[in-house]
């Protein structure tokens, strides 16, 4: 029997949502307040789920000790209190919306991360608009 | 790799649970409270999951402007601040569990969205009951 | 040293804004939606607040169950699942605005408790709007 | 088209991650202060799932009243305010680890659940660390 | 009886916190990551209360639609999406710290709020850092 | 003007409520459940309020990293993943309340944070039944 594991964690970072291929009004349109020049941000709210076989000795799937350590590395490190687009090689060519955002992260942890395990991924932009990433 | 994206809504709504092909007693014992006369009601919160590829231009699944709009159009504008039973043609005859709440607001937001994309609804009577549908 | 003390509960109600003195325009440029005829509804939520001295034998300022149960008899009781304006005494002649329920509300639960304590009452009406009694 | 049902409840347990093959440090480098001796706390959060059809004549997957006195019997009544490894003949031999706590909660609910509904569970250990089961 | 109503709402911004008579370091020492150069952001979710009489025709101490429509125009559309150190007159000189901004924002909706009643403001910066006025 | 500032933390503990000068069954009359021999335990979350003027340099009322090392030092470090009542000296000889722990709480906090600033601690026990403490 598979059981899933969740870790919850936050950042706060500034991006802004831009399409270098397109004109300033284009990005405006289809942007709308989050293309606006000098950024703006969010707290984001990061859950990471891990599915997995239960560990007959620990109980564990994973220590969330170590999960946390995985996170923080991968992604509270480099991306809390920066921007996004400036401060990341991650968005320096990819716009930084929370379906980015997640992928990257998805593929940041995936690669730490044994492949017996099962890696989901949802994150927060606001308590209205959130992505999942399930495979 | 397919990205699910949730928006997240809320509408307020007087309800009675009550079956016209029962007797008023077994309507009354089977519903409880909620087959009261006069109805009682609930701030529904409601989450609308759509799951698909991300558009290499937008780094969007779908614009949630857009979403927000359907779902307005679809389900804000005509059960926030109803009486389900009494103001709506959807549950004239369809008893408004929350299960049948949910299916009717899933086959309405299924036919405004493009079928490349799966839809998913959840929606919480109260922070203690809530139904999904994933299809 | 003073110390308050909390006790939450909820209840689910259905109601609707009118003033019967006015005609019906007046009822619904005032009120909007919350006028409209059939009723709409809530979630209810109650914060009692009762603040007094730690009994030093039970390190108590009031045993919270006896605190629910005079909760549960005054206000869960009469209003969960009713409708405020048909259903209850209180709002026949008083419009069912969060201000008058909490009011309300706050007397019933004064009047059971000793006056050696002070009684505050926070009622949300959804999790945006909500009023506050602290005398 | 299958519908999922969920109702949420609440226990308050002492537990202790401790497993009595190893010795002392190898438990306390393993467990860290999960293993302190005295035990513990949580206020676990259970998310019980229920997936199967609606049945037209209630609009109900299953009566929610249903579902919760079966969680009351099968896990508030033996768990709440208890200390799982002393007060618990599941957890005399099994580590308490909110996996094992969970795959515990799901055996006993699924022999109580007629078999065409599906079940899942989902605990909250705290708002940060979270398991769930889904068959 | 004086009652309290409460009105939230929420914008996403991003700043920095930054004191231009200090050196870089200072600054860096000081303010640690809140002064990273670039920017990082938040959900920031404003609280506003205003304590007054019941007016016995509407039941309302102010129609909560009316405080919304201050709220939007005062902070809502001056700072959602915006960068407050670079987009804004009121944190073009001053340091925008929680505390700083509350006060900014108590200063806006206090000269559009009549005088008959009391304001306050909590602006939560994260959920774990948050700052309040009561006057 | 003053400001308040807010940090919020949260420890994982064990109690249970016993007045050594009752016996047995009175101790299991006015105490129920929270009496029962082995302990349980709550995710206990912990407000502390500092009350003062913002400093113009910081726009600080105080660093919220310098109280969060207060409240780890004289918090979370001693009581988190510990039992109240047999691993802490506060609680050796006075019932583990609710009431009885903020009070502690607030003591310790009060002792390190200079005089100018007022202390105030809300602390839960669960969701529905939390204290504070306001001078």
């Amino acid at each position: 029997m598979k059981v899933s594991v969740f870790r919850k964690a936050q950042f706060n970072a500034a991006h802004r949502l831009h399409n270098p291929k397109w004109d300033d009004e284009t990005n405006r349109r289809i942007f709308g307040k989050c293309n606006l020049p000098n950024y703006h941000g969010h707290n984001y709210v990061l859950e990471v789920k891990l599915t997995g076989n239960v560990d007959p000795e620990t109980g564990y799937v994973m220590d969330l000790g170590i999960l946390k350590k995985i996170i923080d590395e991968e992604v509270i490190e480099p991306f809390d209190h920066r921007n996004l687009n400036e401060d990341t090689a991650e968005f320096r060519d990819l716009n930084p919306s929370a379906e980015n955002i997640a992928t990257v992260i998805y593929h940041k942890l995936r690669k730490r991360i044994a492949h017996e395990f099962e890696v989901g991924v949802r994150l927060f932009e606001t308590e209205r608009n959130f992505v999942e990433i399930n495979i």
